[in-house]
């Protein structure tokens, strides 16, 4: 989120960015004071590492500049999106039943991108979209405006280990469907009727080895033409595509 | 282009811009100084509207900012792309044997998902991407950018007319199909093993009611999700894949 926008969401201070960590609040991105001393600081910077969350060390003319009150070396940007447990969400479309339709980012990172994906996800039926903890593209303003509002209704799940999150939709019963080059099924092989996690990697190397070994299978698109490098957002529409075509849901 | 991109091609001046137009090249834009005068000058502004080019009046001082030799009131923007005309294309393809298949773009005036349908369109193999002289996203070096070169590789046809290049590509043997959320027809139950040209319309209100009426088919997107609301570089790379999967065409 651009501190000049109109209405960015922060907390600064130390007491009330520490009382929003401890209290689950969602955060984009912290700004830490450089060079800033104190216990109170540091027991801040115990808990923003222990969360593991995004914190950037800044000049305080920088902080300076955000905000002209009181921000004791600290400035926290609100996300303007909520997470939801993937526990739950699974949950909810099995009680209404329906047919689990998930898509999981790999180091998606490029805000537009995932922002794109997310909006598409909605249109094509999608119940969430996940991504990890680290490495995962910033859940801001741009990415909000790209989903064209869509982040702000599909559930978003933020999972610590996607090794751990796949195991537990496999458990439940998702099969895990790896978009990748290197695929020996071409994407209208794979049955898609049956509860779907869709995997898509990064832009430059795809999915992790790790990940891929974990999928029930894997897919290529066929890719007809001399050059072969598809958009990861437009990759995972064909995918999308793909699924409802088959399961060809779509009220006319 | 921007101007302070590192190698803006760019032609000042009234005479070496008269001759550019006169030898048929591309022009991206042409700035003119607002209230130049002069008989040289009038017969350049005429020559500009007669061929329909995309010009600007702006103040001297942008002129000035852009180059500081002796710009005499304009300054060209050279299109990074070249055209050809769309006949020259399709007999190349039915010549290799080919089934022809083109995009067609109506008023997609974003330069980025102009990009991003060049660059799926060559992934997925299309012979060329139609667009109109007026109307059309400019092709510039962010359109360049967000094809991944494609519009640099894939034949680009700029078309004064598009009903005209529709009709003769009926005459042809091409059908043209037009993506639309009207369409009574789903997308897969299209015929695509014959020559087409598939057209995508404006994200506002999607295809020119004269151009749907030409078309022989219209195709919907299934969208099984609540918000149905599809970008237009989404929606391309599902239709080409569409195509794709019916040719089978992919070696894997």
């Amino acid at each position: 989120m651009n501190p000049n926008d109109s209405t960015p969401d922060l907390i600064f201070g130390i007491k009330p960015v520490l009382e929003g960590i401890r209290n689950g609040k969602e955060f984009d991105k912290i700004f830490l004071q450089k060079g800033a001393q104190g216990d109170a600081f540091q027991e801040l910077f115990s808990e923003i590492r222990n969360h593991e969350l995004t914190y950037q060390h800044v000049p305080i003319q920088k902080l300076n500049r955000i905000t002209r009150k009181n921000h004791q070396g600290v400035v926290a940007f609100i996300s303007p999106v909520s997470f939801l447990p993937i526990e739950e969400v699974l949950q909810q479309v099995y009680e209404r039943g329906e047919t689990p339709l998930f898509v999981a980012l790999d180091r998606v990172t490029d805000v537009r991108n995932f922002g794109a994906i997310v909006r598409t996800a909605e249109c094509m039926g999608a119940h969430g979209v996940l991504i990890p903890e680290k490495g995962a593209a910033q859940v801001n303003g741009d990415a909000v405006k790209t989903s064209a509002g869509a982040l702000m209704r599909l559930p978003l799940c933020r999972v610590r280990f996607m090794k751990e999150a796949f195991q537990y939709l496999k458990d439940s019963g998702l099969q895990i469907v790896g978009i990748s080059e290197k695929a020996n099924n071409k994407l209208s092989e794979v049955d898609f009727s049956t509860p779907t996690v869709i995997v898509m990697g990064s832009e430059e190397d795809g999915i992790s080895p790790e990940y891929l070994k974990m999928a029930n299978t894997s897919a290529l698109i066929p890719m007809p033409g001399d050059f072969d490098s598809l958009n990861v957002s437009v990759a995972a529409g064909m995918a999308l595509y793909e699924v409802a075509r088959q399961r060809g849901t779509a009220d006319l």
